[in-house]
């Protein structure tokens, strides 16, 4: 009786609990929605919007970068991958229910930018026109509008959008200045959303893969989490983007378009719970609790 | 400049960047709201009410039970700390942006229940009546109502009112049935608040202190995050109530009632941000974001 019960806990498989009426269809599973997916509703993850990074440990974590939002800082970012100004460097900070955080090579040492801005201007939130966003229905605590565009959490007011401060999505840390942020200090959420940061940080992508090692990183002892002198820090062994791997090394990621179909049948799926487990199917999302399916390529 | 750079990140304390015009009064910042709050604002946490846990890597977790919301589970949490159900049993599961659960003895292993039930009736939600509910004017992606009740963020509809499955929200796994769960099988939420578990699990707590301590193991790679076999599994050397503690052993923990006028003001000091660094003062905010604060109950 015991196995069962721990067996059961969160087993979110479907299972009908009876079978469907005549005429109608059993709602599917997310796994069947997305297994059933067109090729068309999946998108090549481009290489050069991949950033990989690979943590002394072992652990790997990919990045796509969202030109469409923050072309600016992108850019930077991407030409600080290039210059490996990241490579041997540690994680600067790791606060609780918030961010883990990396700045580059330490004060003193060298640091290669390449083609990098030292600043940029603010890329808080863009024009909502020429952007397709695929909205959720239910109310959000921080802005009228929320959905998703190009593959990111977004919201918006109508006139302006601008990427949501979901888990796993990463930005561009700043000083107490707009223009101080330049990408080359990058956090990333280990949180619950912590959506009052929204227009008030650049954001410029989101974790694809590999959360489950940044989140996990003991927490730094020094104020706002950072690692006091002395304390162990985990190191990075480097960051660079997908298009500098050999093509053999890229891993061929796909994500489901959220423009698709499918993609709202997912968000669908998660939203009204029909898993026999749930007696309260909820019938409500928040932006920062619908997945965003990836999957490698399948061959040929 | 780096420096500064990097100092001035998400400085939170308050720079006031012009001095209050005459008649008015400078907004005060959450810690100067906390530190000028009356005594009466303050509640002692019941020792009964407070789980302690112990883990073998010499931290503690301390938990304050909710017995306005989930009575039964709460007496039954208290009966198996008591009869020292957990003590040397491991962590289960460490699920990414989700849970860390445990469960007890292994199968097989000696368990004392002592005097608590098997299972129970569901507490997933009370009556509102009866409640004094501080509530949040902003929407809530998933309830009619949210805010706050007897120091536990909660949701409701009018009619109900429920514990809002929040970050560092302490539930009650259960099986397919909604009386499977005693409370022998706790977890702590992890991540971005999982409220589609609203209504479909006893919530019985929150964690008041030693979130990092949870937060940080790392995840199992079975399914669920549960530990697969073989796999080293975070071991808890002890749970125990607080008022089976000696007395000079018990943290003197208070908690900011929820119902006082600081803690109103410390809520809209984190909704309305006037800390310089913020070009965006939100002016919204999530029961999920709001701080729920404690201290240690000063001398004399």
């Amino acid at each position: 009786m015991r196995a069962a019960l721990l067996a059961g806990l969160w087993v979110l498989a479907a299972c009908a609990s009876a079978p469907p009426a005549e005429g109608q269809t059993a709602p599917r599973s997310m796994d069947e929605i997305i297994n059933a997916a067109p090729a068309s509703d999946w998108r090549d993850i481009a290489p050069e919007n991949m950033l990989f990074m690979r943590l002394a440990n072992g652990g790997t974590v990919i990045i796509e970068l969202a030109p469409s939002f923050a072309p600016n800082h992108v850019a930077n970012v991407q030409a600080l991958a290039r210059a490996h100004f990241w490579d041997g460097t540690p994680i600067a900070r790791s606060q609780e229910n918030y961010v883990v955080q990396w700045n580059g090579p330490d004060e003193g040492q060298p640091a290669s930018r390449g083609a990098a801005q030292e600043r940029l201007e603010a890329e808080f939130a863009r024009p909502a026109a020429g952007l397709s966003i695929t909205r959720l229905q239910d109310p959000d605590s921080y802005a009228p509008v929320t959905g998703f565009a190009d593959g990111f959490p977004v919201a918006g007011n109508g006139e302006r959008a601008w990427l949501a401060h979901c888990y796993g999505m990463v930005g561009a840390g700043r000083g107490d200045t707009t223009d101080s942020g330049s990408g080359a200090e990058l956090y990333v959420v280990i949180g619950h959303a912590p959506r009052h940061l929204d227009r008030n940080v650049t954001l410029l992508g989101r974790v694809l893969q590999g959360m489950e090692h940044l989140s996990v990183m003991p927490r730094g002892t020094g104020p706002l989490g950072f690692y006091e002198e002395g304390a162990a820090r985990p190191m990075i062994s480097r960051i660079e983007l997908g298009s500098e791997l050999p093509t053999a090394e890229r891993p061929r990621l796909q994500a489901l378009r959220t423009e698709s179909e499918s993609f709202r049948d997912v968000v669908e799926s998660r939203r009204t719970r029909r898993e026999e487990w749930f007696v309260e199917p909820t019938g409500r999302i928040n932006v920062c609790n619908a997945p965003l399916p990836i999957r490698v390529a399948p061959q040929g």
